[in-house]
């Protein structure tokens, strides 16, 4: 399934994508596409609902975040090995972990804006895990069982905010709109080979990011094991997953993002996104 | 005004002191001590409240975290001159700034669960300013205009997760129970000076930190001024401004909590805290 939210921000309503490709209001089904519809028991309701019976969606609606505001918003970092050269630093010998604040999120073709003071404003295509139920002290063999599914993720960042001031990233990440997330929250079950999805992003309709799931250094199921060592997660939080190479900090000369530039990211099976940079 | 959360876990309710330091039931008033509850408006409602015909708690419940799940549980590391020097890093030029997993938040005197595998869990009493309203790229001499109120924290840490697996600190702070708040949200016109607020932790009964906030580095107006330079704040977040010296990190030798052991903490017009330690 692909679940979905659009209209206006702040008051996104749920849907879902019909076999036709066409929106599908899911109001009379759940209250919005959060950890509450991410369940188990959320899921198999939407499963059961008759597509054909839910209201069309008229027009063409913005599309908010895929996923309501998630309790947390986590990050690897450094989950490519490529992508960990481009940037100078060492192959991690455990997960990179930290924070997006939850207001960061935004939907998928919202303009994203540059933070005032920012020269370093930079892009990273990611596949975003999407939890499912509650996940404290999993271990690996089971950690799947916790994933609803998945989303594409732009993990915005000032490159200067997350490494040159005071050394914990957070800064760097949490700008508002610095979490463009959907269209689609897409089930797992729609994936064969969750680590074989390529992922691209364009800046000005130019090539800067190609990957693949593949070349992960540490996997879904591993990442989701891992984390829940250090703190519970739970249905409706989202962890990006790493960027593959070609940001811009990894560019010769480093090449940043500017008010006006337009970028495109996709990932097979969970859409594309585009975003207009302003300045903020 | 003091307000608090009581009841069994996940299933608080709000609650006022009132002038005889009984505990008088909200549920009338406000949902629940939030963001909603902090804006000015939803202050004001509590203010025009008739304490006297509100329900009397029965008993001795238990206390919950003084606020619920925040959107952003943020901390401000090192803002104590001689507790960065205690830790061995350099007084930062600007605040250091890192989050804890909001579902770390825990009430005031529950039991706080050492992680497996952790030998370094420490202690950090300090001061936490709650969020009133949204702050975003708000100057210095308005920041305070932003701040509903505060409440006392204590900010477990886990010291080899926080600083020996990948250097981001999120992951030795975001254990479950590592983020004690309350008993009570105090509102900020309880304080002549908030940056004359007396600090104190013991261990099993012995002293171990003594602080004063006119010791920060960065008083509390700068901290949310600062923060809202790179993320936007709202009603409900609570910024924790940095404990003072006296951590078990610091002590000759190191010295770290384990089960069994009594946690107690408190801070002038903040009420205190008593947290035993057991084994995740």
């Amino acid at each position: 399934m692909k679940l979905l939210r659009y209209g206006p921000i702040g008051a996104e309503r749920p849907a879902i994508l019909d076999a036709d490709g066409k929106l599908r209001d899911l109001s009379d089904v759940v209250t919005d596409i959060d950890g509450s519809a991410f369940s188990p028991e959320g899921l198999a309701k939407i499963a059961a609902a008759d597509l054909s019976s839910l209201p069309l969606v008229d027009g063409k609606p913005r599309i908010g975040s895929a996923i309501a505001r998630p309790g947390k918003f986590l990050c690897v970092g450094l989950n490519y090995a490529d992508h960990a050269r481009e940037t100078g630093k060492d192959i991690p010998e455990e997960p990179v972990l930290f924070s997006k604040a939850p207001t960061s999120l935004c939907g998928p073709n919202d303009d994203v804006e540059i933070p005032r003071g920012s020269d370093r404003t930079d892009w990273e295509v990611e596949l975003g895990i999407v939890i499912g139920s509650r996940a404290k002290y999993v271990d690996e063999a089971s950690a799947l069982d916790h994933v609803a599914g998945y989303a594409l993720v732009n993990d915005v960042s000032e490159r200067r905010f997350q490494s040159e001031r005071g050394g914990q990233w957070i800064k760097g990440k949490s700008h508002d709109t610095f979490g463009p997330v959907g269209p689609w929250m897409v089930t797992k079950d729609e994936f064969d080979d969750i680590q074989n999805i390529d992922l691209w992003l364009d800046v000005d309709g130019e090539r800067r990011q190609t990957g693949n799931t593949k070349t992960m250094i540490f996997d879904v199921a591993f990442i989701v094991h891992y984390i829940s060592q250090f703190m519970t997660l739970e249905a409706g939080d989202i962890i990006a997953t790493g960027t593959p190479p070609g940001v811009g900090l990894g560019m010769k000369p480093p090449t940043f993002l500017r008010a006006g530039q337009v970028v495109t990211l996709g990932a097979s099976g969970l859409g594309e996104q585009c975003q207009l940079m302003v300045q903020a």
